[in-house]
């Protein structure tokens, strides 16, 4: 069989244009004389929509994108495309009209429904509610359906049985989730087996997560071996959103053969239409080298500029500190941008040294980019002298305070001067937006001031652990052949620069041990069983903490000179990442998600009283020895 | 019988402190003689958490919590209370462990289970996955273990008999959602009421929402009557959320008797162990006045209040800029705090004028609280001086860009200066937050600036229409009895005042015609099938967009010279409302909730191209006629 899959781009919310992509990569298959297109889950509409699904107008505008797509399949090939299911007839749990996450099969303008089941589509079965997804939010299930015919899911599933280049198939329809079933009771590959599928089809929007393909060849492949159909899965290239978060999709289309090894990959991040002869590559190995880094760069990257296509900007405005995450950002625009439509500017006041304002304006050459200097120092005074002391009366004249401006505040206005005056301004002025560059491990304790470095259009490297930001230092300098970031910048200490107790050249700077820290407050965000100070504190007391972190023994060991420090230490950054820093990421940009829990609407965090349980302060009372 | 309705007020995250006000209850309950006491939904964890329940630390304290409240049941008052249900022998649909929404009944430091079902306790069967609600992300229900079970969920879900004061009766467990079926397939109250049950019990946890009350008489008293079996019905107060919308819980807790009426009621927003010897009142008739604009201000006072108290902050700084917003909430602030905890701050720059600079210090005097006007003129000019003109040059010295900053980037300029620089600094320095003034209006489009007066730490007037902010003026100063927000404030024209052409006392000001663009922007927003410009283009085509947006015709045809400008106007605002209007909501501060749909979690929104559906695009070119 002559097979296109087609790993389109999808523009959320967008079904019209969608469909000319479509129809695009149909030309294609027709021209390369394919008897059979595959395009990914939601095509036409677009999968991470938010409410759009509850638009009347919008569902009308998908439904008739659908249609067109339908007729089309009349040019002889034949189309299987995840959609948008209507039943106007029910309603879902919401009380809106009854919508389903739907494969179609279309051959000569008609649609080829599944062998059983009350539609001319076959339904999602499997739906997720976890991470970034709220399937069950907008959408109804063979499951849900199965409940209300009052009968088993598996007569509601079943393949569809066509005619492809004068042979009967029998296709498996899949829908992304419907593969990911180890931790559901229902199975659909072996259901769709078992009633005679020949080839899995899963369709999928399958957003890009560290790590995610490596399990997907595992859990798939043993899919297409154990049930021995070929297992062809169909993703989407893009980038798509839940406002807070920002996903990219990074295609990886893929055959399993029935040995249960991929046999074909489509390129990461790229829309493409590849034309195969099925029969001739099943027996192909491909290998698929991971370059973990390497990947996490081309996510960024797709991700960034995927994200200034959305929102139709194509000048950034980056405050370039000569730390280094202000430059990896920079670096990773000006791998998107030509040089004179990225701007960096080094904002000194007296507390910046030499070594970080040359590393700034070093930067900028080595970017070729544009670049300016300004002072926020007249400004700091001015704001002193305007509300250092200022007196705040009521008219009675019985109650007056008079303002103290102390050094902690005086730090956060020099960083609210840095976005929220300066960047903000020149952005306005240059047509452009300015960036986020705060990391993961800053994100997450709020070590950062709001409306200061946590402001800006897109944070696109705070799903990056600090070490993983001089990961992709060093990775971008290799790539590039030199040093485009500037070797004092990864060199020099981290620091704020915030005040005279903040001096890099002094070996000062920012109150993480960042080995330590970034595990410490992965283990918090990213951990299957989300750890707290009560599993961290009783790891510890058991000598395990480093095993728990998968970190050095000695990094803990040297980093706290006693039980007192370790317990202080534990209790401020637990206090910090679920009282002030959870109240920071409400207010947060846009992030970028790479991991496998990204800040936003992928970890969801409702802000509550900071909590150490019994069970720690029992712990906590014992190694203290109190 | 003699039963005690426990209207706990629930602090989310905080199963200790939840603990103690529930045997607080408990104690009052045995005091006065009550046999049965109740407790809301999930009493000691919280509902609404986030991803909380991912933490194995707190799932532990919760289940420890809850061991100590079901032992303290051997005082000899039976305790009905919502709980988290565990089954560690099975996983979740995210593959941790399976965790329930359970309905537990303890006697006699024992749980007393239902008569069918493989637990101690009653699961939740109907999880609603809509508005804020995300219940199928972490919670498995009746419905899933039927499958699971191969058996209809009828089986699953059945009466706890209990002998109470003597007597053997046969109670109806419910859980919020359950009590709301109209939407689902499956009938709580009709199964239960079926096998037998003669009192429904729901226990709720179901957060304020404007008119929800009356339709909950409704629909809990049709299922009352219907099924001739009282419903108690026990809701929580207090206050939760989910980071960007915060939800009041109003209490309300009330018995419907067979006759479908209200024979009781707690009061709303306030925490209350009431005694009752049911069979006294069920035959009462409880009239439920309803005052709606006195309720909203209940729930933000309960809000306002409660989330100041959840983020322990005891200091709130306003910027009062003459208009009606900040008087509101200044106003609404002065019912919480005491005067010398409450600053206002006037920042005028030339465009200002005496008015509103008047009427500012004004409503300081009338609220009697800290009052200072800090200028923001020599700021803006600084910023002048610095950034237009200035020139960012590449290091090849080929690329060069001078800075010019337009009128319009002056205004942005003004409303960051005074938030982000003056509000910030004054509140870090006070020991305070500031607040966010924004309405419901300026919100969906975005007509605020971002860093500016779109910041702050809460926007507690950000759900209400502008419309609804004026009669919420009123309504204030009738209750204070007196002019509390100058009249002055109320009548002046709404203005941004950042520039010469918006001076109010030359009747200019912002581009609103509010009672169209209010019930506009809620249609988009609020409207059960929400509309978009299709629907209102060809309602308005049609001669009955007045009906639809439930205004006078007038206001229309008075705000419309010709069918262009109607067009433009339309056009410019969904633009606003789906573009920059939603990148900035992104970053807003947490909204508090009280219509039917608040921005945030609540209305949930993906950043998406701006969209006019091709019906939009004919009707347009068919209205003028090109």
């Amino acid at each position: 069989m002559r097979l296109a899959i087609g790993q389109l781009n999808i523009q959320p919310g967008v079904p019209r244009e969608n469909l000319k992509s479509a129809l695009e990569f149909l030309k294609q298959a027709q021209e390369q004389g394919a008897s059979l297109l595959t395009l990914p889950e939601m095509a036409l509409p677009g999968y991470l929509l938010g409410d759009l699904w509850e638009r009347p107008s919008f569902i009308k505008e998908v439904m008739m994108a659908q249609s067109e797509l339908i007729a089309a399949s009349s040019c002889g090939v034949t189309i299987a495309f995840g959609g948008l299911g209507l039943d106007p007839s029910r309603k879902g749990e919401d009380g809106r009209i009854r919508k389903y996450i739907a494969f179609y099969l279309a051959q000569n303008g008609q649609l080829v429904g599944p062998q059983n089941g009350p539609y001319a589509f076959s339904l999602k079965t499997l739906l997720p509610n976890y991470r970034e997804f709220d399937d069950s939010r907008h959408f109804c299930d063979n499951r849900r359906l199965a409940l209300e015919e009052h009968c088993p899911v598996e007569h509601l599933l079943s393949p569809h049985i066509i005619e492809l280049e004068g042979q009967k198939i029998s296709l498996g329809p899949m829908l992304c989730e419907d593969g990911w079933a180890d931790d559901y009771n229902i199975k659909p590959s072996e259901i769709l087996t078992q009633k005679g599928a020949q080839l899995l089809i899963n369709l999928s929007s399958s957003p890009f997560t560290r790590g995610k393909n490596d399990k997907r060849d595992r859990v798939f492949g043993a899919q297409a071996k154990l049930h021995q159909a070929p297992l062809i899965y169909c993703n989407a290239v893009g980038l798509q959103n839940n406002g807070k978060t920002i996903y990219t999709f990074d295609g990886d289309s893929t055959i399993y053969n029935t040995k249960g090894v991929r046999c074909l990959q489509l390129p990461l991040f790229e829309s493409q239409c590849r034309v195969v002869e099925l029969e001739n590559i099943l027996c192909e190995n491909v290998e698929t080298p991971q370059n973990s880094i390497e990947t996490i760069r081309q996510a960024l990257h797709a991700g960034t500029s995927g994200f200034l296509k959305q929102i139709n900007m194509d000048r950034v405005i980056i405050g370039a500190s000569g730390g280094i995450d202000s430059a990896v950002v920079a670096a990773l625009y000006a791998d998107i941008l030509p040089p004179d439509q990225l701007v960096l500017v080094n904002m000194p006041s007296r507390f910046n040294t030499a070594t970080t304002k040359n590393a700034a304006a070093d930067l900028a050459r080595q970017l070729n980019c544009l670049y300016a200097s300004v002072s926020i120092e007249e400004s700091l005074k001015l704001t002193l002298q305007q509300l250092d002391g200022l007196s705040l009366n009521n008219h009675s004249g019985n109650q007056s305070h008079s303002l103290k401006l102390s050094g902690f505040v005086c730090e956060n206005i020099q960083a609210r001067d840095r976005s929220g005056r300066i960047l903000a301004a020149i952005a306005a002025a240059f047509g452009g937006g300015f960036t986020c560059n705060a990391n993961k491990s800053e994100t997450c304790v709020g070590y950062s001031t709001l409306y200061g470095d946590h402001a800006g259009f897109l944070a696109n490297i705070a799903d990056l652990w600090k070490g993983q930001v001089y990961e992709l230092a060093e990775h971008l300098n290799q790539r590039a052949g030199r040093e485009l970031i500037p070797r004092s910048i990864i060199e020099v200490k981290p620091s704020a620069e915030l005040s005279e107790q903040q001096n890099p050249e002094l070996g000062q700077g920012d109150p993480f041990c960042y080995p330590y820290h970034d595990a410490l407050f992965r283990s918090w965000v990213e951990d299957w069983n989300r750890k707290s100070p009560e599993e961290i504190l009783e790891s510890h007391m058991a000598g395990q903490l480093h095993q728990l972190l998968q970190i050095d023994n000695h990094i803990i060991e040297e980093h706290f000179k006693d039980r007192q420090s370790f317990i202080l230490d534990l209790e401020r950054w637990w206090k910090c990442y679920s009282g002030m820093g959870l109240a920071k990421r409400i207010q947060a940009p846009p992030i970028l998600a790479i991991s496998r829990r990204a800040f936003g609407f992928d970890h969801r965090e409702a802000q509550c009283a900071v909590m150490f349980t019994q069970a720690y302060e029992k712990l906590k009372r014992q190694y203290l020895g109190a």
